[in-house]
């Protein structure tokens, strides 16, 4: 594939994978060694867009002719000699929680129809600088909270993506798009992960600047990473770290603690007997790890701490507004509403304490091992699914990666859900990519040549 | 007084001071030089506190020989040749909203009665480590909250020390003690400070750790430091951050902005003409400095925090402990109560918003200068006095300095009151040196000779 000219040409590699199937890395250093162009690899993620997106709906919007402009815009600038940054050229999605000043900002709600905000997120203008061209806006569900979007699971269209950061998990896993941005306050990223048989990163509470993104908890709001692979979700991470961009596999093996938490009783039987086999055939002993007893209250303390700050941002609003809001955000607020200032503060202090308590297990072990969701999608038609599993690492602020090593009954895929220490992020993503080597993956090869 | 023996010869410096009534520089120097002992201050300041406390009631903790003991080991240990801390020696009053594990730490409070933590507070565990020793706990209002302390000013017994480090302003004032540990949520400082016209610092928010004291409202709980110089109030500043230890006075002319704040219009006529005798007589100009009109509500959002903490903290004790408390501290309470969490989470915003703002004014400004209080201090039968002038600045985080430059009609203190940048300290204390040289300060001499 050196020296091809033609779009035609260069819309597959030299073993036969479309570009827009290829690995983030792999497409970041074709360009970088102007062995692709960025227009090409947009066009092949456009075309895969054009044929998918009518029925995965993973975009809540999408200017085709704009992103490949964007795109030329990246050549022409390379062309022009200057340094490139991490992420140059390579097709990215955004969950519309973010403000873009050239696109759309819905948040997902009829309330914010038409929202053009004159800023960029920050997190959006640190992927201008790291050269990413930013596609579109993936969908999400209304202000992220647990309420289906409009996608569906790639996978299988009669089941759930997950919530909120669904669009961004599917345009990955379907090959839209090799990286989307996410967030998380309490399972957005890692639960459409799980569902989708994407890998996730969610960093530890703040990683990144969460200005220009739709905060609902400001302790518990997080960027969250989506990829197809680790090692594109440690080139991701590295635009955000550069200490994480070049992250190894563990060389010792590491102290694994399994936790079975709070909602492990609707963990599905495949999904348990999944993660019983994939323990059992680790080349180390894990250790189980009963959490305190004060973690009984982590969905309480999260759910409340939602509800209050749901109260506080729209409880102000005109009762049409509110009557337009879905049903889970119409609740919250109500629910909100009733919550004293007194018994927040206690909620708080209860937040503060499970971080404690949760920074203390950690001290024994290099990661917890859990699952990411308690089975496989759920049907469409059963909700969105649930996000029971993360909210506990959430509400802490610990760094967790969700990776798609389980499979169901429907064989669907069922996430590895890793948790890690607080700032310890290189650390958890060294654990990931430790297992990850361990356990075989369908005995599938991720060598890309281009 | 060199090589003096016994302790009735060491109680008088050379200058005919008693050793009570010595700047803590001095005696600090004089330890340090082998020209006192520890003991023999302590005894001075032990003989004063006999005479006076019957009427100035500063302390609610004191025993002498205890007191004597601690001095003792001073001694004994600046004899093994060890280095000694920046307060080796000095007899040194805690107010007692900080635990002690050798005293009790009653918060003020007949719930607390015979209350003894197993730890030091971080400050306490602080000064013990510059080797200050601390002689007793100084009298508090319940829990600090605005409501009478035991003490009496003692520069007129029939006035109000101020609240809530009254036993600290007063013990400090009437040469019982050099120093004194305070704190500060709203004005519980200052307030004495101007009252009783002592000298004052409340450092920027953050400046100690806080673990082991009464916190009311994490944001706006501070130290404050107490001494009868600006001098020794830095001594007693750089044991907590060295750097503060040898301010110098501004080199250059400050840029002071003139603030008259909300409840400017509780100021009493004397201290608004004291006040601006002062600012006429300054070498340079002041600028008035209009607050913007969200300062409006700062008296709000510090009484809604307040309330707000009061109802998480003793919102579910029994009903007869409740009764026990000092009206403000029921009336708190019983406010909070009905604060609703939306309503905490929108005075957070606000506290934040104003934070934004005084930073902004300051940097035009490199202080803003202010009365310390509304007047002179207040006769014991019109209650403990106002701390309205102060709160802003409590609630933004900001270090101020209270200096006593002004009388009132009674020729009482009235403190002159700077705020200084976040994290600017020193240059405030800086702009107080330069302050308190331009001003003179009754023609009085504060030279001192050991």
């Amino acid at each position: 594939m050196n020296h091809a000219s033609g779009t035609q040409r260069q819309a597959l590699a030299s073993n036969g994978m479309r570009l827009n199937e290829l690995s983030a890395r792999t497409i970041v250093d074709a360009i970088r060694g102007r062995r692709l162009t960025a227009i090409s690899v947009m066009e092949a993620c456009l075309e895969r867009i054009a044929i998918r997106e009518p029925e995965v709906k993973a975009w809540s919007f999408l200017d085709a002719d704009a992103a490949r402009q964007r795109a030329r815009l990246a050549d022409e600038y390379q062309a022009s000699g200057l340094p490139l940054g991490p992420l140059h050229g390579l097709p990215v999605g955004v969950k519309d929680v973010f403000d873009t000043s050239n696109m759309p900002s819905e948040y997902g709600s009829q309330s914010l129809r038409g929202r053009r905000p004159t800023e960029d997120a920050d997190a959006v203008s640190l992927l201008h600088r790291a050269g990413a061209v930013v596609v579109g806006k993936t969908s999400t569900s209304e202000f992220g909270m647990y309420h289906p979007s409009p996608t569906h699971n790639p996978l299988d269209l009669s089941r759930s993506p997950g919530v909120s950061s669904a669009g961004s998990a599917a345009a990955v896993v379907d090959r839209m798009v090799p990286l989307a941005l996410g967030t998380q306050h309490t399972a957005s990223t890692t639960l459409p992960a799980s569902f989708c048989g994407a890998f996730a990163f969610k960093p530890s509470f703040g990683f990144a600047s969460m200005q220009g993104s739709n905060v609902l908890v400001p302790r518990m709001a997080h960027i969250g990473l989506l990829a197809r692979s680790l090692d594109d979700l440690t080139l991701f991470a590295g635009a955000f770290d550069h200490s994480l961009a070049d992250v190894e596999v563990l060389r010792h093996p590491p102290r694994l603690g399994l936790v079975r938490g709070p909602g492990w009783d609707s963990v599905s039987p495949d999904a348990r007997q999944a993660l019983d086999r994939l323990v059992a055939g680790l080349p180390v002993a894990v250790v189980n790890v009963d959490l305190p007893s004060e973690f009984d209250m982590a969905l309480e303390v999260v759910l409340g701490l939602l509800n209050a700050h749901l109260a506080n941002r729209f409880g102000a609003l005109p009762e049409q507004t509110f009557r337009s809001f879905c049903p889970p955000l119409q609740e919250g607020i109500v629910a909100g509403r009733s919550l004293s200032a007194a018994r927040y503060l206690e909620l708080e202090a209860m937040a503060d304490r499970l971080s404690a308590l949760a920074a203390a297990l950690l001290c024994d072990h290099d990661a917890l091992l859990t699952l990411s969701a308690p089975g496989e999608a759920t049907r469409l038609e059963e909700g969105p699914g649930s996000g029971v599993l993360s909210m506990p690492w959430s509400l802490c602020g610990l760094p967790t990666v969700s990776l798609p090593l389980l499979r169901g009954m429907n064989d669907m895929p069922i996430g590895v859900q890793l948790v890690g220490r607080h700032g310890g992020d290189r650390e958890l993503l060294g654990v990931a990519a430790w297992l990850t080597d361990v356990v075989t993956l369908d005995g599938k090869s991720s060598h890309e040549q281009i």
